[in-house]
């Protein structure tokens, strides 16, 4: 990493722990500034204002997210769509971990009404729908997945991968559990893919099938 | 209604849409009054300063949310851990259908980590765990539910239940659903119902004795 991005990423931690105590609004350039260590006139130097810095956090956010599905999305010529997922799965998880201050940021964030999420909607959320839902229907073609509707279980997936990340407080303090330690997140991860045996792969019937068989013959 | 009670409904509903739009530190209480049709003076009158407002507009959500928990958990003893759970689902999504504006600003505000969220989550967050768990364990004790984890249960229905009115843009723009319209809420409560038989219930494996019982006799 050279100065100018060390600098830089001084700067975006910086924004990213005062946003999750005071907000967006509530924090300014200069607090940024004196918090980072650096000068407020190099802060404008590499975002341009704090709007600038703003988008530069989401679409570093977005973008690291959305590879994540982009490479699943990719994968689906060779693997199966139950392993296309699950992967999708882990390393989403993995990855907000890794970013969980920006995480829970970002997840606050989209939840406004303004330009900014608006075209961030139009472009990362509606690219992320469209690789969901050509893994989920890869799967229910090829009857791995039962026949349920596409959009519901993109929206339960995505509720389940961004809740332990846009409200770490809650889980920490309410449920003493850690969703920055890799303990949580191998934890989480097995009761999602156990959700997701149950409720979305075909395995269930398969199971019935053939203990009907065993007991039949 | 009384007139100050209707004058109260003014200033909460437009602290609420502006709150949704800036956020909370992005607005101020002269716009507030002027969006309400109301005076300055009034607000303050009602409610002190904005810090005030806020608090009475999240113990409002909170009070009313946990109620439909606390009934819930009365009625473990008349009904059945499954109908309790249910019911809580039904109507958890009913409340935030109906205070959808209010809903959206009261998830995003508690991501914050603010000395009101602190306090927040010890009274109201801590008691909604209690009534949960009581009704999973009563419903693994019963043998209603498989013996899964308590706290990812709750931690779950809870991201499931909150998930379209934290983000009702993202499902808006997105998926094109729309989180305050009832027909959205009994979608979503029939794919919430299917969750909660295929992974929760122990009713599946009563569906393979049963298969296997025809198959034999």
């Amino acid at each position: 990493m050279d100065k100018g991005e060390k600098t830089k990423r001084k700067v975006i931690d910086a924004a990213v722990s005062l946003f999750n105590v005071k907000g967006y609004s509530g924090t300014s350039i200069r607090s940024i500034a004196d918090r980072a260590g650096v000068n407020v006139a190099l802060i404008s130097y590499y975002f341009g204002n704090k709007q600038g810095l703003l988008e530069e956090l989401m679409v570093e956010f977005f973008e690291g997210y959305n590879k994540i599905l982009e490479e699943a999305y990719q994968d689906l010529k060779s693997v199966s769509p139950k392993t296309c997922l699950f992967s999708i799965v882990e390393k989403i998880l993995k990855y907000q971990q890794h970013n969980h201050h920006l995480a829970r940021f970002v997840h606050r964030e989209v939840t406004l009404d303004s330009t900014l999420v608006r075209e961030l909607m139009m472009t990362y959320f509606m690219k992320e729908k469209h690789f969901m839902k050509a893994i989920i229907e890869a799967g229910i073609d090829k009857e791995e997945f039962r026949n349920l509707s596409c959009d519901f279980i993109s929206i339960q997936i995505r509720a389940l991968l961004t809740m332990p990340y846009s409200q770490p407080q809650y889980i920490r303090e309410v449920y003493h559990l850690y969703p920055h330690e890799s303990y949580f997140v191998q934890q989480y991860m097995k009761h999602i893919k156990k959700w997701l045996q149950e409720f979305l792969y075909t395995e269930n019937d398969g199971k019935i099938k053939k203990q009907l068989n065993i007991a039949l013959y």
